[in-house]
């Protein structure tokens, strides 16, 4: 199997062996489905994912190096099969050909059966989240995967449009990511039994982390590499779908220009994806998200600065730090480096 | 609001202060979705289901007329939201257009919409479940769901198939039918706190009862009355769906005409309705199919018969009596009165 390609770089070298005991658990997991079912489910589970929202359980779980807890392994597999679901019916409705290099479940199965294929990995994990001894997981569980699905369709019946505040895109992102992300650190951190003003802390980074990397995801759409992220470029835009980029690039626009862009948006016209991203380059969209997500960056980090020491602290600001450099990366017009002397 | 018709009629008059607990808990659960959902769940938890889920939580945990505990409440909450989720993903893959004489979620917001509303559904669902002290709701809940979802893929998948045996129907309905109703029996019967014996039988009641149901529904696909039911028949072979009276229709067509019949299955021949009709009633396909029903149903009673004296034993007994005589009611070739004197 090929080592996974993480967004998230070196952190997840020390992780290895979490993610490795993760795997073993939802192959064991997968064969307990009814026959009809495994295949469909182990297509789904496929290595080649970022596991990030794992990652994210098992670092504000760290309790050092050793095996993890059978306890976050389990949750970890929960906030992942939760995830999953969620692939699998945004794959169908964005009527998308290819997830990561590989056809989608919806064009491999079929739509219906990938509806359902969606149920199935969703109450697995939340029959994984009841297994704990008291309520507290499935209940923080459901009640994230609620709110994600909300904010997934406030998305969906929203798309064409282009009335879209920032505080609708903030509000639809923090339900959609940063949601399952939030509740990932805070299973990690509660599992692993630490105090709670630090859950709290956790949890709050966890939160802001997963607005920030949205943000990266959206920046991303326009200023990616096709090749190493393996997806299409240009994907919101062309489905209609309003993110930061294209909300600051309105703003900048010319009226004239705007609604020729809006005319795209709300799919009346083709996508003229060249001339956008050249705007976007000439009125400066680029360093303005960033700064976004480096603001938000700093409100995670923000959230744990009281708690220097504790052992999940270091490895979670390294996440910042990475999605940081991760932005930067994208940069179409880096800045030169410092003159010598 | 209209007072829902019930298919199992009578004994539902007593449960109507119950149900009416239930409408009000629902009506409030959906004012907590966000702003954007409210309206679609509105839309499907509407008054005019039959309710026959929540109707079973409510008989097993039977103490007599007086209003239902909040417990039996909730559940009855969280067994019909399951079944709602169900049917409104199932609505997008029959590509159904109405539903209970109403636009199915799936034409009325899209199946874009109907996928995500669904998901919201059943988490809620869940989310209910983990309410309770301890995690067995959301255990029990959680694995039905699981077996229900699984229930649904293998018949999507077999669709059009013809090689499908009595063993894999049986299969079938046992996970997506009754596996709800199971599920009902058993949370009704554990939340009043019945002996452990009492709750295996009435589990065991609920399963067999959800067998019936679903033949009896799967007959009714062929000898309904569409204007009762409110939908339109023979949907099941137009979309190559074998059921019970199906395969008994197969089995005794000479090998000519099952090649026919099988090739209306496949999808490759439009469905003859008004000849297989006709061919059911001369192979007295009915009569094979109520037996069936009827057997079920009696293994159902049989499983109460060592508790005839608590409360919910002739309650469930009863939707038993009316389902064997809804299954008479449809009965194309009604036995002739006895002769007088």
């Amino acid at each position: 199997m090929q080592p996974p390609v993480h967004a998230f770089g070196q952190v997840f070298v020390r992780l290895q062996p979490h993610l490795a005991s993760l795997d073993i658990f939802l192959r064991d997991q997968v064969a307990r489905f009814e026959p009809e079912i495994r295949s469909m489910a182990d297509y789904c589970i496929d290595t080649s994912g970022k596991r990030i929202r794992p990652a994210l359980v098992f670092l504000s779980g760290w309790r050092g190096d050793e095996a993890p807890s059978p306890d976050l392994v389990k949750a970890a597999a929960v906030v992942e099969l939760v995830h999953l679901a969620t692939l699998v019916h945004d794959d169908i409705m964005d009527e998308a050909e290819l997830r990561r290099k590989r056809r989608t479940a919806a064009r491999e199965f079929g739509a219906t059966a990938a509806v359902l294929l969606g149920d199935a990995l969703f109450s697995h994990a939340l029959h994984l989240a009841a297994q704990f001894p008291t309520t507290e997981v499935c209940l923080h569980v459901a009640e994230s995967t609620r709110r994600v699905c909300a904010g997934e369709i406030v998305q969906t019946l929203r798309r064409g449009s282009t009335d879209i505040s920032r505080e609708d895109y903030w509000r639809i992102i923090d339900l959609k990511t940063a949601e399952l992300f939030r509740v990932s650190c805070f299973l990690g951190s509660r599992l692993a039994g630490s105090p709670a003003a630090y859950v709290e802390a956790v949890t709050s980074f966890g939160r802001h982390l997963g607005i920030a990397y949205q943000v990266y995801d959206d920046l991303a759409d326009f200023f990616g590499d096709e090749q190493r992220i393996g997806k299409t470029l240009g994907t919101d835009l062309s489905s209609g779908k309003i993110t930061l980029p294209l909300q600051i690039l309105l703003d900048r626009l010319p009226p004239a220009e705007r609604a020729g862009l809006n005319e795209e948006i709300a799919g009346r016209r083709s996508p003229q994806m060249l001339l956008r991203f050249s705007q976007m380059k000439e009125l400066g969209v680029f360093p303005s998200v960033a700064d976004a997500i480096n603001a938000e960056i700093a409100t995670a980090t923000e959230a744990l600065s009281a708690w220097p020491t504790e052992g999940p602290t270091p490895l979670l600001l390294e996440l910042g730090s990475i999605l940081r450099e991760q932005v930067a990366a994208l940069n179409p017009e880096p800045p030169k480096p410092a003159q010598a002397g």
